[in-house]
């Protein structure tokens, strides 16, 4: 036999090379299969460049070391991209137990599956519905009880004086309810804080959150936002609807819950990633639509968020399960207010009805409602700076669960020490209309027949304050009423947002933006006395709100439309695009979203439409991760458990390159044949799909897609799997598994064409590929006889270059972004 | 010299190998530029396979003898699949030059070109609004003198006898109107005949249709559907204004109109389809508002149908577009009607207002739309065949414009004739109200008060006509006369659909439909006499509109948001989805929606939303077109110019290979360094950017992206250019010219991976990759001295499989449909 030496170099990085595999003889092709065996065993794990346990899509040693020198001192940091977060597989693994498994299948059987998508939208329609209504007539019962009992011990103390004994069981009451919520959250599932919205909108985009579409997180959510709202905070209960739907969208359509061991063995073709985005997408559509009763809105806060590609199909079952969902509401809180049929409460907040008289807008008003616009970014500027400030000092100082339940007491004590206080010294009494649109009136120091103006908007639940302030006859608060309303409640509702309680930041934000949007209808009626136009201050109310909104979590198309679903009228579309787009260029010159400062505080790799704009002059070659792990098709159990174990990297995805080919003539260079992922291994190892084993055992099961959708999506970590010494020595086939077509680039793609490949087509792992294929020279000793030649000695050297030089992944991508001195570019840690 | 022989050959056809290139010596690195040199211009055109002119992306020789088979009986065919339609390109051409704009473009310059997008789109929003404008004041103008003039000959001639002389004057009347249109329409510019939408649609989908975004055919659209609607043809003025805003669009974009040869030197960075096909979706988009008033509508409407990546940015300056739209309709009609502020126009059409109180539906009337749905459904897939039938009829014997223009004057006649019959033979007298909502009561045989409620459905234009059957008090139509309307007005507007007019189908299908569920409303109400909410016909007649529009068209959201959004009234969204999808499935069971069967019968290519389910059996390898014909990094000009001349083939993108790379060692595969398109190869040959000159003359001009934009889109054909002998023997760099990173896919990818990455980027040539790269041995000849090696002659031989095996375009992929057999292959043919 003849020796062959194959030398390895990597073009950009020549002195890390190092890697040796070894070729097989030329001309000597009938030798090869042995010799091909025996290379695999020997060489099995074909690692580019030096350095076998550094991959850089996990681990950048720089940024440790920086972290290492300031320890905790901020764990999060919007200059950091966390290397914590993985991402979800939105491209289809297309492997060959895959394709045979379509291949398989009829056309009826695609049928099938797709009315099971229409059924599954349907109930994940019902059930966010279900869940909305039982959201809201929970907390309309609590709160309730809650105002009347507060509101009797009022009255009774009025008389007699000592008020601050109301004061201080309103507080108690308060605290407590909001305490029960704070705990169950802070204690038991931290992920059902806040919103939800940022969380979905990362799953949407691909980054795969812990335990955000479970089961618990879903019944933590529920009850939390409950105690949240029926606690007096400056909440809403929209923004967890669209998070509750997401998750029985991710749980309906799996047709098994793993949390509560239940498997119906149904819809097993939708167990992964791809097709249970979809659904979280409606999901979230459905959650939208029944907070805000609208399913349009709902549609197109998905399709923002989330799908980077338009499927008519999809959209379709996206808004059948939005239509569905606040059909559903409407129908179960129609029979609640025992007036079955009466489809009159398509969502959790009613804007109520516009009378199309009163609400028709003029002309020259335009200007007044994109003034209105920049009003509302600048305050949504500064409440988001603040937010932003207060979210830093959380992270700092307020990590602790008792902690945080303490911080979550406290701002529902002086939420209603504050609203007693406005109420107490307010004087703005007003007389009861005949209508009784207040539900709790308070009296306190008015005369009889009259109430306190304030105690409407503090005294209530938001939701009613908002509907309040768009509808009350003019003239029913007065300006000074209005002004301090604004104030204090804008710091609450700041202070608020962020607190380990569940809860959403819509309707406070609406309800400041009414406040003072109706203030600035007042005063413009005011200095145009005269006028009838100017009359009607609700309409200010409206524009205020949506500008207050629109400058703090500046949604832009999708935000326009719930705007105008809630308002249930079409007309106002214009006024509210212009003050939402006004809202956003004032706001985003300050600051970002409100949403997005807190996915960047979490230092989560999200990706943004495109690439920045000026981002032309990177390449894949300056993005990508090297070296990278590649494995070999047919390759040694212990590497790959070594491999999957080495801590301090954290794979997920691992090219498979071929050494040798079937071909007769040696000395070819390792090409792309696939890409495996950590979990199909785990799979792998786990059924021990060995070659060895499948040989001595004939009957050994085939691995099916079905192993694969059973372990989907926990699949266990490599510690729980044992492997003995014998097992290590076996090899194991990734050819059936892994996909054999990943796409790739060429390393002198630009940034941007990088992205737009990326995410247009969802993808977890871009293989770089070099163009160059260089094919040098290879060292051949050929020992004499070689009769037919008339030479001795072939001396050749090939320099082969691999095919695989780099991967992309999304914190690749992520890592570059737009700052105020240009690209920037964040830096990669592990927190 | 030592002789370098390479052997070409390809691995799935190895007999057609034979194409000579030449390499390099191995290890003689110091004489290799020149060499280069001698091998670019000597084997210059590098031809993967044997028949070097023959390129199966535009021809496939079977088909063609097919054709020449059965000559001029079927040109259009859905069987067939049109060679005609080129592609657009929406994937940028990210070559050297665009990368050296992008780079040096500063931070500011984005912002600025961002800006102009904005006021583009305004623009755009304002023209599309005017236009609208004008065609409404006309039509109403023009159709309120034609109806005068009838309605007082009627009247002379009821009293003395003789009505057949207005007949005459109606019939000859409409005539001669519809002549106007149908002239100039066939003679002109046919491509503005019907609504224009499936023409749009190819454009979004990336079919170039010829002419289709040019002033003359918005000119001749304009008139002539103020021609067809004044001749009181069965038809509406919606349609075209989706196909008019995409004109404007696509004219304003562009800063210049080629038509008028006025370049105003502005918005030149737009000057690509990227750009254009983006501001089209606006246009589009404002079209659709326009029309409906329905701003979200048109939103929709461009992306159901074209846009493949969702941009937000886009979505919003789509949705801004579409709201100026309306609103300069809105504010320039309520001028026109002597109210100016008064925004209750926005759209061409308007269903009126629908009280809120009157429009509540109850539960148990969801079964009964969904019904409607299914009947609506039913008539579609009717309508949809009859004018299937119709439209083969047409192209096979109706393809001469005065026959087209022959046949229009028939129909407008016929219409006429039909119209006057009916209303002469009907005996349905109705009250005149106070609020005189008939325009022009036609009292005819009726006593005093009264009118014929025949009339008010024919004599009058048809958004007239919706209208009243929207709202008119219950008991203004009795059952006979709706019944007897709805059976001619299918009939007619079937047989008016595809004539050589431009005109759109909505307003026809809205009045049908409204007339025959007004009928069910009747019916039902007659069957359960006292209840009071089946009092509202109004109702029934809405959804019977939208089920037979539905039925018709098949869109699904974007038409359930124009409905609501026309309708003004939100509680009507989950009844019109219902009803949308329901006849929907309906109709699909049957036969497509009326534009995709003209688009098929077009034989246009046209890709679906994915590849048909049962496609994963395919391979890019059996989809791809092949041989390609491949060029030279370094090309000859001659080699260009007869590649580009040759009319039996009609390449439009050839990849770039390079086969001699700047590594010292020789023995290179060649190998995938880019692709250039046919536009761009003209334009370098126009401008005469050879090598030779280049160094000749040093104050050459370098070419620049801007002569490249100055060219689009109308880039000369090649027979326009003069190349002489003596440039024939030039050489062509292409290198900076070449898009260096095209995606490519390797030759096992599944069908539907391909279609998804194709279809997801807006590509129009997918370079298909030979994974395999074997190397073989390369024959090599060593003349002694080589002192140092021990040997004399070196003897190898090298197998280079080429990398580039095929190239997918649009053609390949449409090609596969899902028929009722299960997956078919539609035929290529030159028609």
């Amino acid at each position: 036999m003849s020796n062959i030496t194959k030398k390895v170099s990597w073009s950009s990085r020549p002195d890390e090379s190092g890697a040796a595999g070894e070729g097989t003889p030329l001309l000597n092709g009938s030798e090869q299969p042995r010799h091909s065996r025996q290379l695999s065993e020997e060489g099995s794990l074909f690692q580019i460049g030096r350095l076998s346990t550094v991959d850089l899509e996990e681990e950048r040693t720089s940024d440790e070391d920086s972290l290492r020198g300031r320890p905790k001192e901020i764990p999060h940091n919007e200059k950091l991209l966390s290397l914590k977060y993985e991402s979800l597989d939105y491209d289809n693994i297309e492997n060959q137990l895959f394709l045979e498994e379509e291949r398989r299948m009829s056309h009826m059987g695609f049928r099938c599956l797709e009315i099971s998508r229409w059924v599954v939208c349907g109930l994940i329609g019902f059930l966010t519905g279900l869940i909305a209504c039982f959201i809201d007539i929970a907390v309309e019962q609590l709160a309730g009880i809650k105002y009347q009992v507060v509101k009797e011990n009022i009255e009774k103390f009025t008389e007699v004086g000592g008020l601050s004994i109301s004061l201080i069981l309103w507080a108690v009451l308060n605290s407590a309810i909001v305490m029960l919520g704070a705990i169950i959250v802070a204690f038991f599932e931290p992920i059902a804080a806040g919103s939800g919205i940022p969380q979905i909108k990362c799953y949407l985009n691909g980054v795969k959150i812990p335990r955000v579409v479970r089961l618990k997180t879903l019944v933590v959510k529920v009850c939390g936002v409950i105690c949240s709202v029926v606690g007096g905070l400056a909440v809403g209960k929209e923004g967890p609807m669209i998070h509750s739907g997401a998750v029985v969208a991710a749980g309906v359509s799996q047709g098994r819950s793993t949390s509560l061991k239940r498997d119906f063995k149904i819809f097993e073709y939708f167990r992964r990633d791809t097709e249970k985005r979809d659904f979280v997408s409606a999901g979230a559509a459905a959650g939208v639509s029944a907070a805000f009763g609208a399913p349009v809105g709902g549609v197109l806060f998905s399709l923002e968020e989330g799908a980077s590609f338009w499927n008519q199909m999809l959209t379709w079952r996206i808004f059948f399960a939005s239509m569905i969902s606040t059909f559903t509401l409407n129908f179960f809180l129609s029979i609640y207010h025992k007036n079955p049929g009466d489809l009159s409460n398509p969502g959790l907040i009613n804007f109520g009805r516009f009378e199309t008289d009163s609400v028709t807008y003029n002309l020259y008003e335009i200007p007044l409602f994109i003034a209105m616009g920049a009003i509302g970014g600048l305050l949504g500027a500064l409440f988001n700076v603040l937010n932003y400030w207060l979210t830093i000092f959380r992270i700092r100082y307020v990590h602790r669960p008792c902690l945080q339940v303490m911080e979550a007491m406290l701002v529902a004590a002086v939420t209603a020490t504050v609203s007693f206080t406005m109420i107490y010294f307010s004087n703005d009494c007003q007389p009861l209309g005949p209508e009784h649109t207040e539900e709790y009136p308070l009296q306190l120091f008015c005369a009889d027949g009259e109430y306190n103006s304030m105690a409407t908007a503090f005294f209530n639940t938001p939701e009613r304050s908002v509907r309040s302030l768009f509808h009350n006859q003019p003239g029913t608060y007065n300006p000074l009423t209005l002004g301090l309303f604004t104030l204090t409640y804008f710091f609450l509702a700041c202070w608020t947002y962020g607190l380990s309680v569940s809860a959403g930041v819509f309707i406070p934000s609406l309800l400041i933006g009414a406040a003072w949007g109706r203030l600035c209808g007042i005063l413009l009626a005011s200095l145009t006395s005269s006028s009838s136009i100017w009359a009607d201050p609700g309409k200010y109310a409206l524009i205020g709100a949506a500008a207050q909104l629109g400058g703090i979590v500046r949604m832009t198309l999708s935000l326009t439309v719930i705007m105008v679903e809630a308002t249930g009228n079409v007309t106002y579309g214009l006024p509210i695009m212009l003050v939402l787009m006004t809202a956003k260029i004032v706001g985003d010159y300050f600051q970002e979203g409100l949403y997005d400062i807190h996915i960047k505080l979490q230092s989560v790799p999200f990706l943004h439409w495109e690439a920045p704009a000026t981002s032309h002059w990177l390449t894949a070659r300056e993005v990508m991760s090297s070296p990278v792990t590649c494995l070999n098709r047919l390759e040694k159990v212990g590497t790959i458990v070594d491999i999957l174990s080495n801590t301090s990297t954290n794979h997920n995805g691992f090219p498979v390159v071929e050494l040798v080919t079937e071909n007769d003539e040696g000395g070819n260079p390792a090409k792309l044949c696939g890409l495996i992922l950590r979990s199909q291994l785990i799979v792998l190892l786990k059924h021990k799909v060995f070659v060895e084993l499948a040989r001595s055992r004939l009957t050994h099961r085939k691995l099916q897609l079905k192993d694969f959708r059973d372990a989907y999506p926990r699949f266990p970590p490599i510690q729980s799997i044992h492997v003995s010494q014998d097992e290590r020595e076996c090899m194991m086939d990734l050819r059936e598994f892994m996909n054999p077509t990943p796409y790739t680039v060429p390393q002198d793609t630009s940034l941007p064409r990088v992205f737009k490949l990326f995410r247009a087509l969802g993808l977890r792992h871009l293989v770089v590929v070099d163009d160059e294929n260089r094919v040098g020279v290879v060292l051949f000793f050929f020992s004499p006889p070689v009769t037919r030649l008339p030479l001795d000695v072939i001396l050749m050297h090939f320099f082969v270059t691999l095919q695989v030089i780099g991967l992309v992944t999304r914190k690749d991508l992520a890592r570059y972004h737009l700052g105020k001195h240009g690209l920037e570019e964040l830096q990669l840690a592990q927190t």
